[in-house]
């Protein structure tokens, strides 16, 4: 079983979960609807309500409840995502045009806004304060964590603890969140919550630490991204980091200098992938964020089938991405 | 008594509604703090937590929750301005450089981010779902009127309903909040919830016309604002839609000429300027604020001594500052 079979599997929740989307983007000004479901619609995957449905069932949790809960916290996520590509100055995002390219800057701040508040909105009327707090937290963890990123473009000397933190806090909490949700909703004890919490937090650091390492080996098409794209916006993630901690003086000199370099241009990257590769860089990270999914599914050995199982297949699914 | 004796009045209560400001800026990331706090603490009226306060102490209320969430308000209207000053590329705000202009518009996105976030979080641990409710309703709305806004620019056609309704939802619904919010910590009746709700609707739309009336009127130092700023921004306010609405067809064109002209100068403002002028456009907007401040004492008369005169005293005050 794979990820694209529990998403089969998952359908009818999933569609439920949109249901609630589209019911949310309902507003006088009609706007919002398009610019929010342009992204929304558009191919994501679903990973956090998928995680939030998983967990829930798990802790023999169905009511409808459930996917009002879900669809919020895809609307954060797609929130930050409208932020980030303003942030980033992004062209493409999901092989498709990025909401600042068709509306402009301000109208994408602006629709980010709106499904930020929707969603207190509507984890207010859902009126648990669990959730809530639960949430409200990961959102607050989240823009510490683009600002931490943000401060940190352009630092080669940025550390491992440094760049762990911003995974943690710009990825990992809110996946944590939709983790941590199903053991609330189920009542799980207060036990039970800390491991489902682990369990996100440790999903979402490998699931992260992937998608950065991935950026030095593959043109993503569908998701539009281009090969070495966090070099050239100056972003510091792990393979650098680690070639960098282990390089002589001479190494860590021209690495800085690759890094900072004005105008960075193809061979430029090249250069620096074939060092990064020479030093393993690529195998340290894979490892490192494989020791995080073994440890998310330690975090969850109490659960009962067939939920364990298939919350342990998402996990793998983190590392499966590298194909 | 004037707004000045208000605020002298109320010294204690802004003081400890500023630590709950303090101790909310407290994060790792001692940017965050940098970026709000040049904000926060360079000079605002503080007119929303003044409302709250008022509001709270003529229900008797005395709690020191108010000053908790009295911050949470400050801050929500604080990221709209960080958002604001983004989305118009604005280069001064109270006679200071932007934090756009300082940081950069990345930062300034997500540290408004993060004061949104860490509003609702407060509240959350606050634990008033009532609360909750009414901030998290208006913070939508807010976000709903900032893109109407945005969509209405350059729109010389703009009716007088589509500009209420902008007002409306940019401005006047937190202060409204920040009204009605008083009513509920006071446990005042539903009826005097939506009385105190409408006072701060009114109070907010005779507030937002005034603003956008002296913006044609006079260079306001101490706001860093340039006379005719909105004019210049294509922003379609209360005098030019009334001049436009009384116009015959051939001053309708010319109207719509000067307003779509791709480089407007000074003698076009000029130009715009006398016309409006002409047409008794300044009056009609300051007779229009002045009807939403009368609306507002109406709302209140049920109220007791002193708070009533004390909020009275607000609502005259955004008459007032037109000189």
């Amino acid at each position: 079983m794979n990820f694209k079979e529990i998403q089969k599997l998952l359908e009818k929740d999933l569609e439920l979960v949109k249901k609630e989307i589209t019911k949310s983007l309902d507003s006088p000004i009609s706007f919002i609807g398009k610019v929010a479901s342009y992204l929304i619609e558009s191919g994501g995957k679903r990973f956090r309500p998928i995680v939030l449905i998983l967990s829930s069932k798990a802790f023999g949790y169905k009511e409808e409840r459930m996917y009002v809960i879900a669809s919020t916290l895809e609307f954060i996520h797609t929130a930050t995502l409208l932020h980030d590509d303003v942030v980033d100055y992004a062209e493409l995002r999901r092989g498709q045009p990025t909401a600042n390219i068709l509306w402009g800057n301000e109208a994408t701040v602006l629709v980010g806004d709106f499904l930020l508040a929707r969603s207190f909105l509507k984890l207010v009327q859902d009126g648990d304060l669990e959730v809530l707090d639960c949430v409200s937290r990961a959102t607050t963890k989240m823009a510490e964590g683009e600002l931490l990123q943000l401060l940190k473009t352009n630092e080669p000397k940025t550390t491992e603890d440094e760049y762990l933190e911003i995974v943690k806090s710009k990825t990992a909490v809110l996946i944590s969140a939709a983790s941590e949700i199903g053991a609330i909703l189920g009542n799980g004890t207060e036990e039970e919550k800390k491991k489902m919490r682990d369990f996100g937090m440790n999903l979402g650091i490998a699931f992260q630490i992937v998608d950065d390492t991935i950026d030095y080996l593959v043109e993503d098409q569908t998701m539009g991204k281009t090969r070495g794209q966090d070099y050239f916006d100056g972003k510091v993630t792990l393979p650098f980091i680690y070639a960098y901690k282990n390089s002589d003086d001479k190494n860590k000199t021209f690495l800085e200098e690759l890094f900072l370099k004005e105008e960075k241009d193809k061979e430029d990257f090249e250069r620096l992938f074939v060092y990064l590769k020479k030093m393993n860089a690529f195998d340290y990270s894979f490892n490192f964020a494989k020791s995080y999914v073994e440890k998310a599914k330690e975090n969850i050995t109490f659960l009962k089938e067939p939920f364990k199982n298939y919350l342990n297949i998402l996990a793998e699914y983190t590392l499966e991405r590298t194909i």
